[in-house]
C-alpha cells in the first residue's frame, strides 16, 4: 500500500482504510458465494450492516438470480507436475463462474480455454462467464508464450449450485425520511481500485455518518454489480423512488490520479448538480463522463422507469486506466492518500446535501453590514474584497436559489458559503424559505 | 463530365445522372418559356410528372406572373460581319428576358449594354432583368477588352409576350397523407451545379421512391425560382401547411467539394433536425449556412405565414463558389461522383424520415440481452464495446426520444440504429409509442 | 484635459463636457455636505434639476441618513511649521468624514492615522469612514517614507452634525409614463473618471433629451452613492418598479481605453439586452462584467425586491484600472474624446430604446421590392448584397421579434435597421404590432 503524501489530519483515517483494503484484497469474490459473505462479515466488524440472502432462481425484473458459485482451488499442471497456473497465487487465474473440471488436455485444447492480454504481457486479465456454463483460465501473456507442447491437467474445484445472492444493507435514520442512497459493489476478486476502494470508502463514510447529527436518512448497500442492484431495486423500487433525493454509486475511489463522475441518464438530477459543484472546487480538472458507453450500477439506478437521482463518483474511472480489470489493479495502484481524497469527495458531497437550503433576504436594498460588525468600517481601495462574498451571497439569496445555485453563481464552494449564511441568519438578515431538493 | 472516383455500386446511377445533366445542359431556360417546357418534357421521360401552365398576369401574393420570354437567336456583329458575341456559342451571352433589338450602335453605346467580370476575365457572367424591360449581352472580360472602336449590329431575336409560367409536379402517394416536400428549380440556362444538379438528383430520387414502399406521400415540384415557388404556394398553401412534415429544397448537389445545408428561418424544424443529423455523419466538416443573406426558394417556403419545415440541401452552395452564376459552372464543375454524393445525402435524409420512430423499453432495469443471444456470454476487458450501442439505445429509448434524438445523444447514425431497434423490437424488448414528427 | 483625436462633429460637445469636468473637479464632495450642493448648483446652470434635501436620521430601509459632514481645511504640520500634508493641495489628503481634530502627536501616533499605497508610491489614495467616527490622512507613499521622527500638529477643521443628504433630480416628460431611468453619483472629491465623467455625460444627455421629441419619460438622478440610491428608492420604489422600463447607472465614462457594462443581477433585463446589443456594434471588444464582486448603485437598483431593469454603463470600469480611487484618476486620465465616446454610447442606447418596435410583414411570401423601387432591377452575381439586409429584416419582422432581436439575428446595428424599417413601413409592407419592452 502506497502511503502517498497526506496531511496529518487525514493520515490516521487513510491508514485505517488502507488496512481494511489489505484485509479484503485476497478474498475471491464473485456475484454470489462465500467470498461475498466473508467480505460482508469483515465490513460488519466496522459498521452494523444487515446481511440479506436472495435465493437462486428468484425473478428479478428481466433477470433471474443465478446459481451460487464457490471455488476452493484451481490449477493447470504439466506432465512433470509443475503448476503452470495456480489459483492460490492469484484468484484472477480462474474465469469467474467456471464449472468444475478435472482432466488431461493437450496444449491446443488448453489454449481454447486461456485468456491473456498481448498488449499487457505482465497482466493477468479478469474474465467472467456468469450466464453461460464454461471453464477457463487467465494468464499473463508472457507466461502463455512459455507454455510447451504436451499434456496438461486442468483442475477447477468449484461448485455451481442453487444457493443465494448475498448483499449488505445499512440504514442510518435521520431527521427526515428523505434519503441519501449510497451503493457500492463487492463482487470482484483481488482488485483494489475497482473494486475495493468503493466498499472501503463507503464503510468509513457510514462510520462517520452514524456518529454525527444528520438531516437525511442514509441508505448504504454493498451488492454484487448489476444483478445485485437489480435485485435491490426489485425489492425496494417504490421506496427508493419516493424517498431518495440524492444517490451516489461509489467505485474506483482509491488512486490519486484523477477525480471524475459519471452523469445520470440526462445529467439533470440533484446528484449531478452536487457532483458538478463539489468537484469543480475539489479539482478544477475533474473529468465528467457521459452516461453513455457501458458502466456500473448507475445503468440500473438511472434506467427508464427507475430514474433515481444518482451519479457515480470516481477518481480514475473504470475502463479509463490501463490497470483496470487486470492483476495490475492491485494494492500498489491505490494509496492511503488516494483513498482519503475519495473519502473527502464523498464527505463534501454529503456536506453540500445536508447544508443545502434556500434563503431569502429580509431588507429591501442591501443591508447595512457595518452596524452589525460584518463590514470593515473604513473603506479603502481594497477593503471591498473581504466582504464581496457576503454581499454577493445576499444579492442572490432571493428565495429562488439554493446554496448550490449560489455557489455556482458566485464561484465559491458551499463550505465557504455555509458559514456566511449562518452569520447572516444569526444577524436576522436572511430567512429560510421552502425550496426543492430536486434539480 | 468528370467521372470522379466512385464505388461500383453507385457508378451506374452516377453515369445515368451524368447523361441526363448533359442532355439538359444546352437548353436555354428562363423563368418562363419553351426552355422550361423542353426541360420538363425530358424529365418526363424518366418520371411521370404533370406539367402545369399558369397564365401571365395571374396575381401571385404580392407578385404577378410576367410575360413569357422566348429567344431564338442573338448576336453582336462588327462591320466586317464577324460575330463578336454569339448566343449560339453560349446562351449566357444574352441578358435573360432581353427585349428584341436589331440595330447598329457605336462601341460606346454597346458598352452600356455589356456585362463582364473583371476579376474572372475568362467567365461569361449570368445576368437577368425579369421585371424591367431592357436588353443586354454578357461577355468574358478578356473579350470585352478586345472590342475595337466602330459600329456593331446588335440583334436579339426574342419575344416577350403574354403566355404562361410552366412547372412540373409529381405526387407519389404513401401510407399516410403526411408529406415530404421536395422542390428544385429549372429556370437557369446552361449552368450545371446551380442549377441542373438539383432537378437531376430530384428525378432519380423520385424514380427510387416510386419503386419502393414508403410511409409518407412525396410531393416533388420542378419550378422556376422565386416566382415559381410563390406560384406553387399561392395554389397549395393550405395543403402544404397542413400536410408537409419535412421539406427539402434541392440545389447545387453536383460537385464533390463540400456538403452543406441552409437552415430554415429559425433553424428549429424537423427538416433542420434531419439535415443536421444526417450531415454530421455524412461529412463531419459539413457547412451550416444561416437563413440570412439571400437565397433560393427556401426564402419563400420559410417566409412568415408560410413557415414550412424546410431546409436547402447543397454540396457547394450557390454564392459560395467562384464559378457560381458564370459560364464556369459547367459540366466540368460537376461530376458523377459529386452527383452520387448529393443523391445519397437526399436518400439518407429520406431514410431518416421514413424510419424515425419513438420507442419505449418494456423492462424495468436493463434487459438481460445475454439470454436472447444479443450479448457476448463471456465478459472480458473489451467485450463491452460491441454491445454498447445497443445498451445506450435502450437507455434512451424511454418514450421521449425519437431515433434522431437518440442518434444525437449516442453519436451513431440513424442507419446504424435502425437495425438495432428492429432486433430489439423483434425480441419484444421495446414497443413503439406515439411521437411527434415536428421538432 | 487631454483633447484626444475626435471628429469635428463631436469635438464641440467634447470641449463643453471637458470644461464642465474641469469646473467640477476641485470641489470636495462627500455623501453629504456643501460640496454636493455646489456641484448640483453648477449642473443646474446647464439643466433645470430640482435639488432635494433629506434630513440626517431619516430611516432608509436598513440604513439611516448620517450626519452631514463639511470641511474647511486640514493639514499636518511639523515642528518647524512645514505643512507635510495639506488638504488645500488635494482634498484626497483627508479621510472622508474625518471628525475634527487639532492636536500634537508623535510620528508613531500619526502613522496610525495615515493611509498610503506602497505599490503606487506617487498616488494619494481615496479613503472614507462614513459610519465610524475617526480621523485620518491620506498621503503618497513616497512622501510617507520621508516623514521624520518628531511631533506633528494634526488639524482637521471639519464638522459632522445633523444636517441633510442632498441630491438632484430631473424628470423630462415623454409621450408615455413609461420611464427610462438614468442615475449617476456626485459624492467623490477630486477624481475625474470615477466620478465626474458620469454626472457630466448625464448632464449633456439631459440637455439633448429636453430639446428632442421622445416617446419615454426620462428620470435622471444625481445622488451620493449607496446611501443616495437607497434614499431615492425609499421615496420612489413603487413608482420606479411600475414605470421604469430601462435604467442605466452612468459611471466611469470619460477615458478612451475600453467600453464595458456591468449586468443586472441575472443579466436578463431589457437594459442588458440594449447594452449588449449597442456595445457589440460600438466596440466588439467591449467587456461584460458580471453583477458579482462589489459595485456601484446597481447593487441597490437590482437588489432582490427592487429589481429594476438596469445595468451600469462604463468605459474603463471602477476597480479595473490602476488609477481608480487615487489622485491619479485626474483630469489627465479622462479626455474630450473619451467623454464623447461615453456620451455616444448612452445616446445610442437611448436611440435603441426610443426606436425599438415590433413589426409584422403584410405579404405572404417575400414582397416584390422591385416594383416599389426597393430592389435593383437587374440581377447580377453581386447585386444581391445591397438588398440583403432589407430581405433579412423582412424575414424576421414576423411579429415576434423587436428591432433589437432582429439586430442580433441579422448582425446589423439598430441604427442601420431603423431607416429600413421606416422605408418598408412607408411602402405599406410592414405594420407595427404590440410587443413587450421587457425581455
Amino acid at each position: 500500500m502506497n502511503k502517498g503524501k497526506e496531511s496529518s489530519e487525514m493520515s490516521e483515517l487513510g491508514t485505517e482504510m488502507g488496512s481494511l483494503i489489505e484485509e479484503l484484497f485476497p478474498i475471491c469474490r464473485s456475484i454470489t458465494g462465500d467470498g461475498v459473505r466473508e467480505t460482508l462479515s469483515i465490513i460488519k466488524q466496522h459498521i452494523p450492516i444487515t446481511i440479506h440472502e436472495v435465493k437462486s432462481g428468484t425473478k428479478v425484473f428481466d433477470w433471474e438470480i443465478p446459481d451460487e458459485w464457490n471455488i476452493r482451488d484451481a490449477y493447470v499442471e504439466d506432465e512433470q507436475g509443475n503448476r503452470v497456473i495456480d489459483f492460490k497465487k492469484s484468484n484472477l487465474h480462474v474465469v469467474g463462474y467456471s464449472v468444475p473440471v478435472d482432466k488431461w488436455v493437450t496444449l491446443a485444447e488448453l489454449q481454447e480455454h486461456l485468456h491473456s492480454l498481448p498488449d499487457q504481457p505482465n497482466a493477468i486479465p479478469y474474465v467472467t462467464s456468469y450466464y453461460k456454463k464454461r471453464w477457463g483460465f487467465c494468464i499473463a501473456h508472457k507466461d502463455r508464450l512459455n507454455l510447451k507442447d504436451g499434456k496438461y491437467r486442468v483442475v477447477i474445484d468449484s461448485t455451481l449450485e442453487p444457493g443465494s445472492l448475498t448483499y449488505g444493507e445499512y440504514i442510518i435514520p435521520g431527521e427526515t425520511e428523505e434519503e441519501v442512497f449510497l451503493s457500492t459493489y463487492i463482487c470482484h476478486p483481488s482488485m483494489a481500485n475497482n473494486e475495493l476502494s468503493g466498499p472501503v470508502v463507503a464503510t468509513f463514510i457510514a462510520r462517520w455518518l452514524q456518529s454525527n447529527p444528520r438531516k437525511y436518512t442514509y441508505r448504504l448497500v454493498f451488492i454484487p454489480e448489476t444483478i445485485g442492484s437489480l435485485t435491490y431495486l426489485s425489492k425496494h423500487l417504490d421506496t427508493l423512488r419516493k424517498q431518495v433525493v440524492v444517490g451516489f454509486n461509489l467505485s474506483c475511489l482509491g488512486d490519486d490520479k484523477a477525480y471524475s463522475y459519471k452523469t445520470s441518464r440526462y445529467g439533470n438530477t440533484m446528484a449531478d448538480k452536487i457532483a458538478r459543484n463539489v468537484l469543480s472546487f475539489v479539482d478544477p480538472n475533474y473529468v465528467k463522463y457521459p452516461f453513455l458507453g457501458g458502466g456500473s450500477d448507475e445503468r440500473q439506478y438511472c434506467s427508464p422507469g427507475v430514474d433515481l437521482p444518482l451519479v457515480t463518483l470516481c477518481r480514475s474511472k473504470y475502463g479509463h486506466y490501463p490497470e483496470y480489470h487486470t492483476s495490475l489493479d492491485n494494492l500498489d495502484f491505490v494509496s492511503e492518500k488516494g483513498l482519503s481524497g475519495g473519502y473527502n469527495l464523498v464527505r463534501n458531497c454529503i456536506f453540500a446535501i445536508e447544508h443545502n437550503k434556500t434563503y431569502q433576504g429580509i431588507c429591501i436594498g442591501e443591508p447595512q453590514l457595518g452596524k452589525r460588525g460584518l463590514y470593515p468600517d473604513v473603506s479603502t481601495k481594497t477593503s471591498g474584497g473581504s466582504v464581496e462574498t457576503m454581499m454577493d451571497f445576499i444579492a442572490y439569496a432571493d428565495g429562488t436559489n439554493d446554496l448550490l445555485d449560489i455557489s455556482e453563481i458566485i464561484h465559491k464552494p458551499v463550505w465557504e458559503i455555509v458559514p456566511i449564511a449562518e452569520r447572516l441568519y444569526d444577524a436576522g438578515l436572511i430567512k429560510e424559505v421552502k425550496g426543492s431538493y430536486h434539480e
